[in-house]
């Protein structure tokens, strides 16, 4: 039994009447306090994966079993195939046979595939049942379980099945981050890394000097590069919920990071993996278009490298890359959107003629 | 070709920056109006059935075709079991192979199968683009096109995985139900009759007086009916967007109503027919609870009998009705809810003593 220690800290996500607090801290899975206040009702349902649920299910069951009457864990095969309809349909099998209803609540434990899934579950199942995200990987600590983004793959194309759904709380316990593999924590920390250049010249400051400590998974390092992510998102969300514009910016390296994920198959490189490239190659973008200095681009791509992340894309061709982005979410009309660094700490959104890019593609794959 | 003629009417559903018009009228399919002001997009794409397709999707491809330059039509096959995720799964596939992307516009041209199915597809193709319901039978004009509710069935229950989310307009043609079949006129009047008792007691009187003039499809009394339906909903609606509260009282006749559906299997009976006795069922029950007469009882059971619906259930057992209620949406940890009528015009929602429940389905079925 790991001893309950108080929340070290919370950050507040204003959305008005989908307002939430994400809680951060050590031991924080049991901590009565962690679950205070949520809706109750007759049923709880965790949505976990078979990695994670041995790992932390009971501890978040046995805290949970104070307010639920009934709890029922569902256990998903771990991985990105689990973000599919196929698991949609058997968490509504379980919920409907179980005769769950809209005040049932569902409780994601595990990293981002499980927080989307869960997330677009309790949106759909029966137009919307409240939902907790209780996410156990850095990535999904500092970047899925916050703003409201949920959804599937097609096979056609990833993330293009979900809706904007708020959690009525995440609670991100720093504990699940110690049996996170290493190569988990260094995608988790591109995500981290993002923030700087997009909205915090100091923060990008303090993660340069911060690396190792980050890298040693130092408590207190951990928590404060955590709660200064999801403020930064937290500021961004507030202001554009449904991504209409601000909201972009929190995609920067997302454009070349997809390409690179669809081009080598999903999962080949991790998410992080490839947003981390996909930020070096945004920032010698940035610079083609005279916004920064070659000195501020070479920073970005020296931190993400020292973060343990891939620096150089993989040698899909030109066009290629181009084919994969003019699919992406966010192209209008074939038009490809790149976020570039406007000055360190400040992005925007905006295209790019088709020879710079392709500059950046020769130069960074 | 049908000579267009201007709106006849519209009701304006106010829910902030989520608000838009119903318009109301013949020929609205063909009149350029009915259009203007949409989004604009690359491509356009009509979600319909194969018994409305061929009746008016070339009529509406024609409209659309002056302000979106690609028009893809989906026909699926009509009848419930198109309210599923295979059908879902086809219309993604379709918007993923067309590259549609985020602008693109849905158009749901059919009842309330194509509008429920297709508002939920719109909803969750990359979290949410806009669509535009354009109801052809009488049962959506006045109330599925109304009120953001969208979903598809699961196979252990209907309307369980959905969203509520708004159409960015309602174009209802009445000239579309001149090719309505009777039995289905007559399911959407009970929709109709529904909201006299719950909400207006002067419409009831109105609906009383004109039955034989609804059943002759005679054009102005169509157009009342549907207008004051939908000002009614719409009132409703915008107290109680996410169906909270207020909003129950439009399921007026649904619990005896979806009972007899689900107990009888789907499309044994028509939904609206299901309601029609409902709100028999519910009516005696309000007698039964010392709220109205049995002469404001009698009276509903007599307009609902005039509009050609059915006003005994199926014998389906005490015990069976019991079941299938306490397995509907609304119910919460197993207690049923029921929607009675305090005093003509005003509704509310209640548990009630099963021994009365058991007395109402004994005398009425």
């Amino acid at each position: 039994m790991v001893s309950p220690q108080p929340p070290a800290t919370s950050v507040r996500i204003p959305l008005g009447e989908r307002s939430y607090d994400i809680l951060i801290g050590r031991g924080l899975l049991d901590a009565p306090e962690s679950w205070r206040g949520l809706p109750t009702a007759a049923i709880a349902v965790i949505v976990t994966n078979n990695v994670v649920g041995p790992l932390y299910a009971a501890r978040l069951e046995a805290s949970l079993s104070v307010l639920y009457p009934r709890i029922i864990v569902i256990e998903l095969p771990d991985g990105e195939a689990s973000k599919s309809w196929d698991s949609m349909s058997r968490i509504f099998d379980v919920l409907l046979e179980a005769g769950c209803d809209r005040k049932t609540v569902l409780f994601a434990l595990g990293g981002g595939v499980i927080g989307d899934l869960t997330g677009f579950a309790a949106a759909s199942y029966m137009r919307g049942v409240p939902f907790v995200q209780v996410p156990t990987t850095l990535l999904a600590q500092v970047d899925s379980s916050v703003g409201g983004k949920t959804g599937i793959n097609h096979p056609l194309g990833k993330n293009m099945i979900g809706a904007f759904y708020q959690p009525m709380r995440v609670v991100s316990d720093l504990g699940t981050l110690d049996t996170l593999p290493r190569r988990e924590l260094c995608a988790g920390l591109a995500e981290v890394i993002k923030y700087g250049p997009i909205a915090d010249e100091p923060f990008l400051d303090w993660i340069e000097t911060n690396l190792p400590e980050l890298l040693a998974r130092e408590p207190s390092a951990m928590a404060y590069a955590i709660r200064r992510s999801c403020e930064i998102k937290a500021t961004v969300v507030a202001r554009d919920e449904r991504e209409s514009g601000l909201r972009a910016i929190l995609n920067f390296g997302h454009t070349f990071g997809h390409a690179i994920e669809a081009g080598l198959g999903y999962g080949t490189w991790l998410h992080g993996e490839a947003v981390g490239c996909g930020m070096v190659m945004a920032a010698d973008l940035s610079v083609r278009l005279g916004l920064i200095s070659m000195a501020e681009s070479q920073r970005i791509r020296r931190i993400v490298e020292c973060a343990g992340l891939p620096v150089r894309g993989p040698r899909l061709g030109v066009g290629r890359y181009f084919e994969l982005m003019r699919h992406d979410k966010k192209a209008a009309a074939g038009e490809i959107r790149f976020v570039v660094i406007e000055t360190s700490g400040k992005a925007a959104v905006c295209s790019a003629p088709d020879d710079l890019v392709r500059q950046v593609i020769e130069a960074n794959s």
